[in-house]
């Protein structure tokens, strides 16, 4: 039988612990949560303005991202616009503040993931990405 | 720039979602979830008593644990034994419900393992562990 430190559900749960409380330091000086990059990556990089789209890209629930898009709305980085003739349609817009901190919050990013993955090749990283899609795309 | 798709973090906490639901999914029919497999992991396999030695192992917060054994015990899984001297040294133990848990447990949490697994080699799995293992290792 296996054990629990062998088990991939214990081995993932490490290691993304370690990497997400890395990134949410180095996020921190931007004032933003590692979930708030993932949304503001979804409308800098997919162009994706609405809610439940871009929840679904970050395999939250749609009774999160409203409480997590209030927050952002909060701190200024996005503005909800809401249909007049149908409230559930909610379109999601940059704000001047969150266009400018795609450069920097990505070149950020980017260096948390070469600092995490420095001590493997190329070749490895490319292994354990491609391993990690074809388990998170399980339907299981 | 790294894509949003393309950073560990984001790959990681989305194979860590998909497992971990799918692990909860299984461990249901014994009502209890991953944490508390975890815990109960701990003691069966380690022989830890001690919440704050637990809580290091599975890299949870010592605020966080004493919640988790609560519920446990609720549930009649440990019973938590605390010095009358020192209020501070609680020793956890497990329960004959725990006990008799351990061997159908853990052979669920291997057949989750190996279904999650099965599209991939044995070196392949080697190799997707040891990396685990030595991201979360990294001091960040």
């Amino acid at each position: 039988m296996n054990s629990l430190d062998n088990c991939i559900n214990y081995l993932l749960t490490g290691a993304q612990h370690t990497v997400f409380q890395y990134m949410k330091k180095n996020l921190n000086k931007f004032d933003i949560t590692p979930i708030q990059y993932g949304v503001l990556g979804c409308i800098w990089e997919f162009d994706m303005h609405n809610p439940k789209e871009i929840a679904a890209h970050l395999g939250v629930e749609n009774s999160t991202i409203s409480g997590i898009l209030e927050r952002m709305e909060n701190k200024g980085l996005i503005r909800r616009m809401i249909d007049s003739t149908d409230r559930r349609f909610i379109h999601i817009e940059l704000t001047d503040l969150s266009k400018s901190l795609e450069v920097p919050v990505r070149t950020v990013v980017t260096e948390v993931d070469n600092n995490v993955l420095a001590q493997f090749s190329e070749d490895e990283i490319n292994t354990l990405k491609d391993m990690l899609r074809r388990i998170s795309a399980q339907d299981k």
